[in-house]
């Protein structure tokens, strides 16, 4: 995703199809030639305090910063592209923001983003072909609108990443791997951290267990699905139920899958849900049909967002390290960006904590 | 906020300042030129196919994206911004996205700006001038890196909204408004809708009320309690108190809220919190210290999140026109974006409509 010179001058020379926009005033005729002028600095001077250098004494830089101030100038986004190849955007892809765990997502990378002095654009998209915000994505990789793009919900045809895979543009999962793919990723250990799940529900008596799964093709449904049936596989115990039902990662489908569990014949105990949300879903099915959390139902969640420990809910859950995990994601990004690709794709995974609660009876 | 032509011939002409990105290799050759050779068409058929123009035949659309495909061209986003003067980047300032109103706004507002085609750079700022998010805002308006701004929080000493508007740079805000600026302003009516929520409970007997609300200098803040402080002095009613106390806007505010109420000597027996983050906590408090909603303490929000509706909260709450705020805020962003200025800045104010949940006890 670079910016190709011969095209850009093209394009302008050839000019005229944008109406008529080209013909109007130009604002000011500022140059970074003429703040050097003013300041009574080299022009690379300039450059390098617009661009934050750390070789510039605290003297100079005020100096110069001065008249950028009284001047108003400061350069152009649009010409700067065309001049380093870079846009100094990232894209992040989320999935539906009403689910809490993407916002806290999307302020970490905000965080890390602008730490860099770096733009974040943000695209909601599960990766659906006929989805606008999927279009819109796809759209910006084939402008080369952005530097890099950090999914954090995707799936294997999704066509915004197969187009920026096959243009080869810097991208890194977060939350999320796609094996088949060589991108780097960045998520926590699922497996583990539901295999813990379930060997917490069964050191605690709990034989009839349920699992609230999500859509079948996403890396976090199948290694939580993964490591929860191993955990539950434990010989130590016999007699170990589990019942799956795969939901949609929302509220109303956390509380759709504890009615169709409710429903079938080994009632659960003890249930774990693929999200927070979802684990909210059923801790509300279950108030509303008038079980009590913990002592009718335990209900065990995995993100552990604010949310999780608000009194209401209390939920136990399983911690992702958001805030490390943006990190991470945004310096690999970064590395890439730069041009310095790893040998091979780097799957990285951090420790998923098991943080209990009241939605559980008692410590592990 | 446009490219200037000069600028960015200056720039790129004196070039050297970018490092060696410039010596390395062009990818493709490919021009708005051969394109239209290859397909048989104009250029300017090219350029109408591109920009999605409806007057250009069924047929003519598909050869000319037949080629598109294969050639794997796609202009380039600077080269564009370039040409046209458009960056197609909308920036959306957003205050703490950990509560819910906000991605739900975010989500709202990415619906509307990529189905005009555009795209959404989102920054986290209250406007503080000490913030990394405020700073990001105030760099990218400086750099021209944007066509238009939509401010869903800010106050009036912003220094990136100073800086929009010395630069004469569209804006929006909305839920906000600054009075003395030259702006418009997008919201729901908070004072009515505040104003319905004391009438309501003086209309069910409570006369020791209480008001959560938020920073002093923030209009949603100030409408809100002028409104039910007006609800309130109603003079069909005596010996009404209204305990106010200001709040962050945030769980953990709403909780300690409570807790000051709770120690005074009156103590409310319903409460008006001026978001429904603040009124989730204001209920959890109250759970923790064996209070029962709304048996003890009825508790009404403002905004009608996803949330709100949840079976553990059941909020009664404000409903604010999350969808058609966003929709009626990018079409005025546009309108100035396309230079078609408003005689006098709008104040545009939905209605906001009362949502009896079980966080009270009956209808209204």
């Amino acid at each position: 995703v670079v910016a190709t010179d011969s095209d850009a001058t093209e394009q302008q020379s050839s000019g005229g199809d944008g109406g008529g926009a080209q013909g109007s005033a130009v604002r000011g005729a500022l140059t970074s030639r003429s703040i050097a002028a003013l300041a009574g600095v080299s022009q690379t001077t300039v450059s390098r305090v617009l661009a934050g250098h750390p070789h510039v004494s605290e003297a100079t830089r005020r100096r110069v910063e001065r008249v950028l101030e009284e001047t108003g100038y400061t350069p152009n986004a649009a010409a700067r592209t065309m001049r380093t190849r870079r846009t100094g955007v990232v894209g992040v892809v989320v999935g539906r923001v009403t689910n809490p765990f993407y916002p806290q997502l999307i302020e970490a990378l905000h965080r890390e983003i602008t730490a860099r002095r770096l733009q974040m654009s943000v695209w909601i998209s599960e990766g659906d072909a006929e989805d606008g915000g999927e279009l819109a994505v796809l759209d910006a990789v084939r402008r080369s609108a952005l530097d890099g793009l950090v999914y954090t919900t995707v799936t294997s045809d999704s066509p915004s990443l197969r187009a920026a895979v096959e243009r080869g543009a810097p991208i890194v999962l977060l939350n999320r791997t796609i094996p088949e793919l060589r991108a780097d990723t960045v998520a926590s250990d699922n497996h583990r951290g539901a295999e813990a799940v379930a060997r917490y529900f069964l050191a605690h008596g709990h034989r009839r267990l349920g699992l609230v799964s999500g859509p079948a093709n996403v890396s976090t449904t199948y290694e939580r699905e993964a490591g929860f049936r191993a955990g539950a596989a434990d010989p130590a115990w016999s007699d170990v139920d589990v019942h799956v039902v795969h939901g949609d990662f929302t509220h109303a489908g956390g509380a759709d899958a504890l009615a169709t569990m409710l429903a079938g014949k080994r009632k659960p105990t003890a249930v774990f849900c693929v999200n927070d949300v979802v684990a909210f879903g059923v801790i509300d099915e279950a108030r509303r049909r008038g079980l009590r959390v913990p002592d009718d139902l335990w209900v065990v969640g995995y993100d552990d967002t604010d949310m999780a420990s608000w009194t209401s809910y209390d939920l136990t859950t399983v911690r992702q390290p958001v805030e490390r995990m943006a990190k991470i994601g945004v310096d690999l990004l970064l590395e890439r960006i730069a041009g310095r690709e790893p040998r091979r794709p780097r799957d990285i995974r951090l420790e998923a904590v098991l943080v209990i609660r009241s939605s559980t009876a008692s410590a592990p």
